[in-house]
């Protein structure tokens, strides 16, 4: 195919947008058979949606942005209606249960796991592709519904590893918040309401001192980077400060005295009421959920820092409504599935995958029994729910290449038969992780050539090959 | 939420879009895990790529469609450049290849599953999104390379279950058509030729006679419509019959040669060489193969059909090279996921799957004991791999409600305590199963609940109520 320079399409991904590697993928998707598994076991079932919608039917409710239009990748339909990539999974949730509502058994009770999009400036581990795992509950109005997705949610973060000490579920309700700003006197179209609500949600990362900075005039960092503050006055200041002060008398709405107490007859500590508890999205109606790590991990700039928050939710209890004559009570919990697990492979280095065992190619006109003895291997190795992978050398590289690529693909070990094999009714096996350990210990040429050394003869029956692999696998 | 009726949205999906049901989860989870286990024996690797890409990256490779300049979902990034939803797996492979092509190592077997879109009319069974699963290797020109991914595809089906009367894979090559083409003067660049390719992709729905007219004039068919013929005098249609004529001396191409006979060499009786062999993609260059499925099920008027195609692919030469100076080596095989889903559900009804054990609240003033007791029974029943569902039921309607709601999850059974049964340490475990095999003996009411069929009382430890249910499951 002779092709034109000039023509030629450079090969690249739009920014903000990533290839996934065999070890991401295989560890996201361990990752998330754990959670569905604890899901299913407290009677939720999986449901998806497509991944376009109606933008009228997704809304607009994303996290309070300096940009409020932009934010969905949209295009229009050949007639002309408007289409959105989904930006979250609760959306698309609520428009498939206001479509099917009469035929959905109430309390409704879902997972899903999938991607979603944002039409944002992407950054340093800021994608505009991102994986979503969300569980809800559609229907049931009483605080014990959010009782259960929280304890839900805990029960994931144990299956996962995660020590009592490691992981709190913090809860909190916009009850509380409603009722402290409109105590502090900022109603709720009041242009400085969310100026405080992210003064509040910094609680867990200032002092006081600082949160009161930036409910009034503002805060200056280290950096000499300067925040505009909410411009409360003192007094109004006080009252939210009272809120998030340990020594204050606690707030506590109906919901989280109720979620409080039903958590805790089911004896989960680690769920906890923090009026701190703030979430974005727009559409939160009552209480509000952080999943949040409490180990500390080292920054880029290697200081230890609280991992923080892996997911959230809250109740959301008009957006079923929307498309209805009245409000439809729903909650859930979305987990942030990259941010997860990232925060499993900071705790364990995952062991690195096994490569096939490769089948070399010596003699080319016998590739007839290479490739027989590749098929009864495979599945000499391949029994009771073991994975094995082994391969025939298929490329057109002679010996030296051969070991190359074995060598790049992880093969624990090669299987090699030449003629003078062949006759003798032999193979060498050559076990490539021992070799590497000798090539560090033996110096000489001729001492390596005298030793052998990880290299075994055996018979070429498949069953003296396995068990030679085997050996070599354990 | 008061809502202005005029501005409410419609809770409604674009054409060609759909919802997921539970059972349409699983059971393709369960058939992709199944493939994914094999592709991992043989050596391939999980690799994926965003939805996103850039649309010069994509190209247009689209099936030979009489639109050719739609069939993408195509939008502009802010920079004013274009960006496509991938329309299938094969062309973000390539470019990632591309992208990456040092560090790869060569030959590069990978395999992903994944959601493509096409911005095409939709129809029965014809999705805008749908599934599809790949596995490809990329830098391998020999048809080794071919031969292993028919191999590692007839395994496939063998691991779903197809037995070897139940499947082919069919291999043809671009070799021998574009020889018999040629040979027929049908030349590379005339219009005709993709008529005379159409016409040879029917062969395996039509006799001969009826080729023969779809290669002249044209056909019609049973009911009256006509289909336009490619036009060919008798003797050029003479030529191209003879490919598909069984009497006639097979015509083989060198690397269709070789591919029959390494597959033969491996003991696959189940990949053929079949002349009738097309594939739409304009991209192939050589060897093109299709799976196809052999038994019969109904249509939609109940007619018997053979059930046919459920994935192909081929080698693909130009591809990656698109973006480099000189070609690069390339063949893979496509799972249609939904066609061959739908194919394991025709052979046999999955078992419905069990909802939740339900513990039914009776008494609201008590909820703390219905939790506390969920959570055990929970921990109790989810031993040992087992998935068995538990939840407590968390809507306020009465019991009669609360029955009916796990009559709609497909229960196997609830757990019922009242303030009688609490006192007298009791719970009650109603089998919902047996209760309904019952109700259709038992006619007469008082006889019903003489009987209570179906019921057992036990002792409200978690031990007895655990072992009472799984004698249920049983």
């Amino acid at each position: 195919m002779a092709k034109d320079k000039v023509n030629r399409p450079k090969a690249r991904l739009p920014r903000g947008f990533a290839d996934r590697s065999a070890a991401e993928i295989r560890r996201t998707s361990a990752m998330l058979a754990m959670i569905r598994s604890v899901y299913e076991r407290w009677g939720f079932e999986p449901v998806e949606t497509p991944f376009v919608e109606f933008a009228d039917a997704l809304g607009k409710f994303l996290p309070d942005d300096d940009r409020p239009n932009e934010g969905v990748f949209a295009f229009q339909d050949d007639d002309e209606q408007w289409l959105s990539l989904r930006y979250d999974l609760t959306a698309p949730l609520a428009r498939m249960v206001a479509e099917n509502f009469d035929a959905t058994p109430k309390p409704y009770k879902s997972f899903r796991s999938g991607w979603v999009f944002r039409n944002e400036k992407p950054g340093p581990g800021r994608f505009r592709q991102f994986m979503q795992c969300d569980a809800d509950i559609v229907g049931a109005a009483s605080p014990l519904a959010d009782a259960e997705i929280c304890m839900m949610a805990a029960d994931a973060m144990k299956a996962l590893g995660f020590s009592d000490g490691e992981y709190a579920i913090r809860v909190n309700s916009r009850a509380v918040l409603d009722g402290v700003l409109s105590e502090a006197g900022v109603a709720s179209d009041d242009p400085r309401r969310l100026t405080v609500l992210r003064a509040i949600d910094k609680a867990d990362k200032f002092p006081l001192s600082e949160i009161a900075k930036l409910l009034g005039a503002g805060r200056e960092d280290e950096s000499g980077d300067f925040t505009k503050g909410a411009g409360l006055s003192d007094d109004q200041a006080a009252v939210v400060l009272s809120l998030l002060d340990p020594s204050a008398p606690p707030r506590i709405s109906d919901d989280l005295a109720q979620i409080r107490d039903n958590v805790a007859a089911a004896g989960y500590e680690t769920i906890k009421v923090d009026p701190s508890v703030v979430r974005g999205l727009e559409y939160y109606t009552g209480p509000v959920f952080e999943a949040e790590l409490l180990f500390e991990v080292r920054d880029d700039k290697g200081r230890p820092q609280k991992f923080g928050s892996v997911g959230g939710g809250g109740r959301y209890d008009g957006l079923v409504g929307r498309f209805r004559s009245q409000d439809v009570p729903a909650t859930g919990f979305s987990v942030g599935v990259s941010r997860l697990a990232a925060a499993l492979s900071a705790r364990s280095d995952a062991e690195p995958s096994i490569g096939p065992v490769i089948v070399t190619v010596m003699d080319r006109d016998e590739i007839a029994l290479y490739q027989a003895m590749t098929a009864k291997l495979r599945n000499a190795l391949n029994t009771n729910g073991m994975t094995v992978p082994v391969e025939m050398y298929i490329g057109d590289s002679g010996m030296k290449a051969q070991l190359k690529y074995a060598d790049r693909r992880n093969s624990p070990c090669v299987i090699i038969q030449g003629s003078q094999e062949r006759e003798a009714g032999k193979v060498q096996i050559k076990d490539l992780a021992a070799g590497k350990r000798a090539a560090e210990e033996i110096e000489n040429r001729s001492d390596w050539v005298a030793a052998r050394p990880a290299q075994v003869e055996v018979d070429d029956t498949i069953e003296a090959i396995a068990a030679a692999v085997r050996n070599i696998l354990q």
